[in-house]
């Protein structure tokens, strides 16, 4: 069933050095027309605005995460649960477990209510070059892949590797980011993780040995979310692209007319998105839509647009909504007084994360890191981490209030003073 | 006249660690439209189809070019020919030297006839943010900068710290896209050559006591080209590239309906670009057209557009044109017989280095590097180092012929095995 | 006062890539021969027989702290309080603190209870060629330089520049000793942390937008400590060790006839050891005794040194001295039985680590790192992040039981099978 | 015959991550005491005098060149013509290869006038730890261990993987004392030469489309040989240590009464040593020897190991022997009228290196690089590399005088002034 390539193929990776593809399957999915997409859009979304180096792309992330799971796979190579069909599975899961990313996801997916992980469904079953790749294993061979992507497979163990506290994803994602940014936050040893990793039945174990490299990881992923992910001024550049989504989509059902009419997003306007429309979007073409609709004559749409092209971005303030409920709808007052619609200029942004969480019952499923210990014993990692243990379960949530300051400097002293007072005081 | 920034600004650069600006002017230069542009502006245009990680753009070597500037600067602070006006000439220089490359600058310019560096001279002269921010240092300041780049300026040390077969271009670039592409060769010693470098007259010269780090710096330079930048897979999609436009051009001449018209080109069609047309053509808008070309009746339009998004490349032979006249010739005659057109699936393409070049009158001006010696006189590079000797004025060049293996696959067996035999023998 | 260099020394440093001596004062105390000893003398002990690549000497890092030190230095030298012999104060504190270490100093000083601290005063009060050169600056200054690697400094800020919880010591030796591990554990952003610190009052602080790459560097510390430092095979050669020394000085009590009598130490076993006397025994020293006692008559001696050289280490198992003292007794018969010396072969050891605390009265003091908010106030870093809070002030405690496996191995079945089924119960 | 350990070892070593060890022979190697040993000796003996960083033991690069022999074997297990007992031979010669080198074997082979490649032919096959070991193979394996090492063996595939222009030994030590120097000379990309490398008959050739990346380690292991292995420093540290040598020879055949005298030394003076004598001799016990004569009545070897011990160290013109013949015996004269025997206190020192050779009858083998073409032809690297052709067979020669300019410069200035003006005009 698995071809092997005649000579195996090499992808030079800064990360991992060398990607190796060594089946046919592998290397005929990332010639797809859907894979190859992937490199126009980029990893780390508008991350780049604080960060210049993370201008990578879900491509190059994507087949670091396939070479993750080639080498856990080869560890595994010996143990008896594990046949061919299983590691073609695993490899055909990792690589495409992104496939269904749009550009700047998160933006697009609030705004537009979709979902990229519905899309990596529908391509993989869909009449797509991916889905007729994978069929040429079997004709079952998509959905399972789909399956395991989607955590519905019966194959629990294949699944855990790529989605659980400690899989193949978040490994490179966190390594990746941390090279491509320069920051030194994701480092941790994937050598030694990979190691002490085990298949135990349905799940990946970690041998108690390896218990505080898996710290050091947990730790990596915990200081990547608050050092890079959540930036402020990467979150002050989303809330500017959701607002120019938000604003096109008004003045779309309000009949606007567009110099430059949003085409490609007619079929989501309506809910009646293909996956042929789906994959035309692509991060190129937002840039093209919003580089011409810096000259439309809506004022909004005209300077989001203009700040987002030109990084003319919002300054915050940290400010809990509940809190400063008062002072905020004050501000909405004034803003609407100064011709600067709230809707659009004034915006509270909320992030969080749960760094590690030990499964509970009737809460979403997060698989839990289990170490083996030398008694045979299976041990849940916070219970013998004190460090895991300090961050388990501890959602942090950081609030920031985000508003023109530079237009605000040209309002008349009169409103201003009394904007920039409430601002102040936050 | 120089302003400092109240607080030191710093970018984080996985290169140089941190980037960091501590003048106003500088600030300002980089929160321009015309600089921010260059984030949609790829360094190493399409070759990420050979080395997937090398999706860094122009703004983050721009900025590291800046850096290098600085901290030679910093190292040349307390040589008295210095001053403030000559440091912000340097820095802006710096900075500003890639100002006006185009997208895939390479096959554009190749295609179009023009010039990156003319445009570079009308944004910084031109009604643009950049000049503005120039002028408030003083009415001529915008064109000492152009001069500078230009390699015309009366201040010859500040133009060889910038264009030089050392200087702060070349050896941040070969530092970032060794970085990027994840290839080792492109390391030397950064730290060193800048501690060794020492402005003389008209130029900066290097200790002798570095000869060595300089070997070095020129050795990564040759393996860099001939790994990296020459590589026969970029070429190939390079020759995609300019086949994409040259049959644009060609349509749009024959009055082809377009469903996608061409907008953004017309004026260079018709030799009338402005800078704001130019401006507004970043890599983002390029592929917009190519992923809508895909659907154009035309087939060869139709199926390079496709052929690049997917990265369904040519295939190459090594190939001397004088030496294969009758071949190529005859190849042709079947690519007309098979329905292809040698116009646009045929191509012989050449490249060619000089790794290090010492001047010869009448020859284009570079400047050799010179060693100052322990008894103060200089001798340039090349006669006290065997190893750049060997490759000095040794001009490099390697053909290969261009063509689709695959759609030659495909063809009746009658002529495909006499294209392929031809082609086997070459 | 201070005299500079010519021209800058620099050093190539592979943690630090170079570091810069621009004072004849630090050029000058380099070159002393007690500061030159330090190259026979490792930073970490035996830790290479666990980590082969720790093969560093205090020298090397004794440089680095001096670099460190140097860079925060420059960094603060724009501060009114800081004047050129503050200086050259904490410059000279940093490249000296070491200056006192013994070879294997854990063990040494262990076995004979000194104390490097007072070592390190002598040699810089005494009759020494350091002395000497500190005398160059001002008689004083040897004291004011003891002072401060002391802690009695009057200069409370340069005292914690070397000696608080984020210091130029514990920074170098982290980076360093992961460096020549190759473990990734101590990794952290030292050029962050350099540009959050600012002098304050008697302390240096932290700007509170450096939180994160502080609580990153208080990881790195506590995962070194587990990972690197207290690894039990290094903890097994130490006890060797430790049982060495203990050996010879029982023997020189006993009027041992030593073929290769014990020079070197017979000052220490008077309690007369005198400056110079203490400077000849380096590591060097340590293994030519070694080496010449793996023949003497006596079977501890020659077995232990055998041991020692050859890396024939004590096998463990983890054990709670408290729990486990009946069956501790019990080994202790047994050993006596066949014939091994319990107080050389059986041994309990305990390592712990408190890798953050706050300053409680009444205790020893450590001085906590303060962050400055932006309202100027400061805050005591675990009151604001969980994750130092979590191993703040937490002892954590690790007991170990060494026995000779290999020998035990050896034994007659009806002893050896007694001895392994109370270890195995352990 | 061949014994699995019944779970892989791994040593984490900074340069290729991980070291594997999956047989009980070789871990068996590591635990001899003659492989043991080589912690005590430095892999660049005196070199970190000049780079603080190059401490790394002979022990430090002995399991690098196995891993990487272990690599490459490992690349080569799906050749026909490979078989167990091949492996073992190949991995246990890369392990042991240098098992015979003495402390600073550069001058003491010089001195002494023998030669480290005999002593590990002795080692291996006398009656020690090591030939016990391999003798578990069969009895005639020591025999072929050897034979490797002294590429006199019928397998001159594994002989020419330990022993050639590309092999093991020089990859491991380019990139290690580049590591440990901190100079980034030495890097190269190993993984890319390893996976072009294909046993091919008699030898190991390259492909050719890994051409760049084997002139990459060429240039490599040029610039290491000039910057840091004939580094003037470190040669002024080793003339230093050669008249050491040869002041114990000349005393004790002076019969010199010696303090403490050089037992260590009399079966070597008396050309009756034994393998056990020559193990004993370390670099701790040379140390030791040094310190101890730093007190000897006798002024030279007193000065001159105090001179070794404190890093005071000879300066140095450059200066051809046979040009400055006159000048050279007319120093010797000022010298001996200032109290300083030339025979000590001046030398003459030359290195030269040929980075790259091809093998011409007559002379001394050295089994050339050659590059297999697509065609299946061989043809040898220079002929097809310019780079490599500009230093191949160019005997590089660098001479340089040594002399005490400390003594110098407190002499009477009379004979002063004499010896500085000749010494200026060289």
């Amino acid at each position: 069933m698995s071809i092997r390539l005649t000579e195996e193929k090499v992808f030079k990776d800064p990360v991992h050095r060398y990607i190796h593809v060594q089946d046919k399957l592998l290397w005929d999915l990332i010639g797809t027309s859907e894979f190859q997409r992937l490199r126009r859009v980029r990893q780390l979304g508008t991350t780049s605005f604080t960060f210049h180096g993370a201008e990578h792309s879900r491509f190059n992330h994507s087949l670091g995460v396939y070479e993750i799971m080639r080498r856990l796979i080869t560890n595994f190579s010996d143990k008896p649960m594990w046949n061919d069909e299983d590691r073609l599975l695993a490899l055909s899961a990792a690589l495409l477990h992104d496939i269904g990313h749009g550009p700047f996801s998160h933006s697009f997916e609030k705004v537009f209510d979709t979902d990229h992980e519905e899309w990596t469904r529908l391509i993989i079953l869909g009449d797509t070059e991916v889905n007729d790749v994978l069929r040429h294993v079997h004709a079952d061979f998509p959905k399972e892949v789909a399956a395991v992507i989607e955590k519905t497979s019966a194959n629990k163990l294949v699944t855990s590797m790529i989605s659980s506290q400690i899989d193949a994803d978040r490994m490179d994602y966190l390594l990746r980011d941390a090279y491509y940014t320069g920051v030194s936050y994701g480092q941790f040893d994937l050598e030694r993780i990979l190691r002490v990793m085990r298949p135990m039945g349905d799940q990946v174990v970690v041998k108690a040995s390896g218990m505080h490299a898996v710290e050091d990881y947990i730790m990596s992923r915990y200081q990547m979310y608050w050092q890079v992910y959540f930036h402020p001024v990467t979150r002050s550049s989303e809330v500017i692209l959701s607002k120019i989504l938000k604003r096109v989509k008004v003045l779309h059902e309000e009949g606007y007319p567009f110099k430059q009419p949003p085409h490609h997003f007619e079929s989501i306007f309506s809910n009646a998105m293909t996956i042929e429309d789906y994959l035309q979007l692509d991060e190129s073409v937002m840039h093209y839509y919003f580089q011409c609709w810096q000259k439309e004559e809506d004022p909004i749409l005209e300077d989001l647009c203009h700040r987002f092209l030109n990084r003319r971005l919002f300054a915050y303030v940290e400010c809990h909504p509940n809190e400063r409920l008062t002072d905020i709808m004050a501000l909405q007052e004034l803003f609407w007084e100064a011709g600067m619609d709230p809707d659009y200029y004034l915006e509270m942004d909320s992030s969080s994360d749960l760094p590690y969480d030990v499964y509970r019952p009737g809460e979403e499923q997060r698989v839990p890191i289990q170490l083996l210990m030398k008694n045979g014993q299976l041990k849940e990692l916070s219970s013998e981490s004190d460090v895991v243990e300090s961050i388990s379960g501890k959602k942090r949530t950081d609030h920031k209030l985000y508003y023109p300051a530079d237009t605000i400097a040209t309002l008349d002293p009169t409103i201003r003073l009394k904007i920039e007072s409430i601002l102040e005081q936050m």
